[in-house]
């Protein structure tokens, strides 16, 4: 099928490179603001040519939107303006309530199918895309029965192509799954470096002693301002949320420090450990 | 030479690992306190026998101490009162200012090396040990004018065997630094996990959409109890005034977010970015 990508970028470059592969795709136009982007696209074999959003829409059988989530809630409803019933558009963004409800009463919602793949890195632009990257991750298409039958089957034969396995879930549901197990991990990450960067003001002592357990901890704090805050915007409530019981939880530990109750202190870390069991499944 | 190790899980077990591959061990006497561990470091060839404290010691030119930083403060001054003056004792431990203050008078101070290798992982045990762990990493030796210059040389021989890179340090300064660089993440990861454990009710979804990052950040939540209550309570004032920082600087994700101040909230993560320049150089 011909496919136009709109946002060339870690995750659309990285679907291009996998739809290719499988032999999935035969032609993808790649559409996207930045033209340097497009040039590293265009060299890295990522897409076949670099189109205008009208044109690339009008000459493919799938849409993918993999653009920030803010950009994609204003684009959608024009690209659903300019498709036929023949046609399917797919996002791929962290956030799935705001989206389906931007849609929900444009005359061609059933052509769209909502869905995140549950993988990203820190960095970002089409040379940081790689081929492997969805294998054994779980792709998450939202709000099933507001999709066309023949658009669904098309996006599972889509993500099935990325070897990732399909879960389904309301849009709500999938926002408030992801405040806990995506978005507060950013959170952390971004202000465990701050207050490396705030305390620490031996930059050459940072490089020199981190260890990988801090490089762990601390990679997504990389991740850029203009894919994250969009996301912490629509989900705000839930990020809220989680936050709130983030900072309860610290408390604890900062608790049982300060009164040297070391068993309590145990106690915190082991019903921690507890998170091995489960993600060791 | 002839070595013994006093703890053979994941650190000592490694260490054993590397000196053997190097040549550098021609013996290792694993000592323990746990039977299964000394017979599981057997069974991987980590070490050659086992031994009791006293004998393994008085065989051995180097006695490496590979226990919760606890322990080994506690056992270190015994260790010190078997040994003669062409020994050379060393230990492992995260903390380091608690340990040369509970030798700093003994007889044999001198033949003592204060020793921290920035590497660790959430599993413990010998069976987690190896070889290469430590090769481009940190390896911090503190308060090097109290030990004995054949001393020194022993251990930095050791280190550079490791393929580490030797930092000088004060003990003080050490666990400072470590609050800041391992400590704290340890407790972010710990509290995250905790987090998601109390508000995400459905493990089977935590399990489903855990993503790579979600992985990384919580990965350290997986580290033991009896290793880490030592290290905060040795470490307490330093975690102490790290972790009411990091409490403070999730404030300010939190405010931004309430007030909808997203200039701000973008500001946050575009400071929090350059943690990428100090750990990528």
């Amino acid at each position: 099928m011909k496919i136009s990508i709109i946002g060339v970028g870690l995750i659309g470059g990285s679907i291009a490179l996998k739809l290719k592969s499988k032999g999935i795709a035969e032609f993808i136009y790649g559409i996207d603001n930045r033209a340097d982007h497009l040039k590293e696209a265009l060299q890295l074999q990522i897409i076949d040519a670099h189109a205008d959003l009208e044109y690339g829409i009008r000459n493919s059988d799938l849409i993918i939107l993999a653009i920030p989530v803010d950009a994609a809630q204003k684009l959608l409803p024009k690209v659903l303006d300019l498709i036929s019933a023949n046609q399917t558009v797919m996002d791929t963004g962290s956030t799935k309530a705001g989206i389906v409800q931007a849609v929900k009463n444009h005359p061609n919602r059933s052509r769209f199918v909502a869905f995140h793949p549950m993988w990203g890195t820190e960095n970002s632009g089409p040379k940081a895309a790689v081929s492997e990257s969805f294998a054994g991750k779980a792709g998450v298409i939202c709000n099933k029965k507001e999709s066309s039958e023949d658009a669904m089957k098309k996006v599972e034969k889509i993500v099935e192509s990325l070897d990732m396995h399909v879960i389904y879930m309301d849009a709500e549901a999938h926002d408030v799954h992801t405040a806990y197990i995506s978005h507060i991990s950013h959170i952390t990450s971004y202000a465990l470096a701050n207050t490396v960067l705030e305390k620490e003001r031996e930059e050459e002592t940072i490089f020199q002693l981190a260890s990988s357990g801090f490089s762990s901890t601390v990679r997504l704090a990389k991740s850029h301002p203009e894919m994250w805050v969009p996301i912490f915007k629509q989900n705000k409530e839930n990020v809220l949320d989680v936050l709130n019981e983030h900072i309860s939880q610290l408390r604890k530990f900062k608790s049982a420090l300060e009164k040297e109750n070391y068993e309590y202190l145990g106690e915190l870390i082991y019903n921690a450990n507890k998170i091995r069991e489960i993600l060791d499944k």
